[in-house]
């Protein structure tokens, strides 16, 4: 499986103006193709930061980084110059993405949103991308999306505007990322009537030596809850094997709660 | 002023399950505190990411590292012992931390909570802490939060559960941390009627170069929204300086988009 690394850029978001949704819907765009994250990164909106969160994110294993934010024409969008920094890329105008943009300002200026169709140097500065990037077409906002392939691995920028981070993730990215032939995830959360979680703590142990690839979590609950909520993923060559690891491991955990006098299902 | 680093720590976030509120909470408490955040780290419950994290945030000059999640009784609570790793530290059973741990089991056992008051191994863990930290009692919860001062700054891990989070940090942190007598932080939040975001750039890159301590932000919209608006934060000795500064770059601001034929307040 590949992993995944999340850069968010932007000093909205660490100055608490803006609750990050972006990265939890990319996360859970990703599951459901069987991508997992390995670790979220967010920094300010400054060029060496950038660079340093994108070659974390690689050295630490992630095939593809996926960064969201900072790729509009204002003087503070900087992710692809940090991509290129990280990369030891120089930045270049790159013609398709030029024709892109100035594609969508001239329908722009037709519907008489913008007041000019000129490419300014602000909006040309959306097609300077690192060498070898391509652009991702963005038919709902201004800048393209990026993507770059290099040997250590898949850089793709995405814009902060959810609408159109979105938007270029499900009609570019999608297509371009393949469907994963590997492990197939399922997941289910269980809700077992445990006032105690700390006894949870040796029978989850036992459940995850017991059975490949599967992990459990439980979730906790503020006192006084009569139940706690325990979320297992499994994976598996086929979805059947995963469900079927799911089954056993509530079996055991059954099991295993009975035998310790906290549960009597059925009963 | 003092730079603070986050750590998030969960799986729950990484795959999505939770939209991590927490950090976003934090982030605009510390503002009020006159404390900012550089950067954001959000790891999987794995002791050598939490370590890993903990050691970047330091690295990066963050002298406040704060760590939200996995301070719980379960198998996969780890972050303390990330903490101790990333400072080469030894876990200790701390006594003054077991005192609260008991006497909040005591509590919850005798409200009927809890099945019994003893103290188990899942949970005298949550009272082993990285040697020389000190424990911040949680009333609302059973982990206590944890502080601990070292020569390269202060750590603070507070649990994930929000309200347990908040509890600690507005009853057993805030007054530890101390007023900041630095600089006073004002900000603001302007409207703008500039259909079109890209002119904005050099303007807003003139009165940042304009007034010393300043910072704008344009925030996108979406097309068709006929106004833009700008963020700006002024940092000053006093509230006073801090607001004049950002009537200063307000007035600058409109007479540098009038000059550009954009913007005629009040005609």
């Amino acid at each position: 499986m590949r992993w995944v690394g999340i850069l968010v850029v932007g000093n909205e978001i660490l100055e608490g103006l803006v609750l990050d949704t972006n990265s939890h819907w990319v996360i859970n765009r990703l599951k459901a193709l069987n991508l997992r994250v390995k670790e979220r990164i967010t920094v300010r909106d400054a060029v060496e930061e950038i660079a340093l969160g994108i070659k974390r994110l690689l050295s630490d294993g992630c095939g593809l980084v996926i960064t969201i934010g900072g790729l509009g024409p204002t003087h503070d969008d900087m992710t692809l110059r940090g991509v290129a920094e990280a990369l030891g890329l120089p930045m270049e105008l790159d013609e398709e993405a030029l024709e892109m943009v100035s594609k969508r300002y001239r329908e722009l200026y037709s519907m008489g949103i913008v007041e000019s169709d000129e490419i300014t140097e602000a909006r040309r500065k959306m097609a300077v991308l690192p060498k070898g990037a391509r652009p991702l077409e963005n038919l709902v906002g201004g800048a393209p999306g990026v993507l770059l392939e290099v040997d250590v691995g898949m850089i793709v920028s995405l814009p902060g505007v959810p609408e159109e981070m979105k938007w270029i993730f499900e009609n570019r990215l999608i297509p371009l990322l393949g469907g994963g032939e590997e492990a197939i995830l399922s997941e289910r959360m269980v809700s077992l009537p445990i006032r105690d979680e700390t006894i949870l703590s040796p029978i989850i142990d036992e459940v995850m030596r017991s059975i490949q690839n599967i992990y459990l979590k439980s979730m906790v609950k503020p006192y006084g809850d009569p139940s706690i909520r325990i979320w297992i993923t499994a994976t598996g060559g086929s979805k059947e094997e995963a469900e079927d690891k799911i089954e056993r491991a509530i079996e055991l955990l059954t099991r295993l709660l009975e035998r310790h006098g906290e549960w009597a299902p059925h009963s």
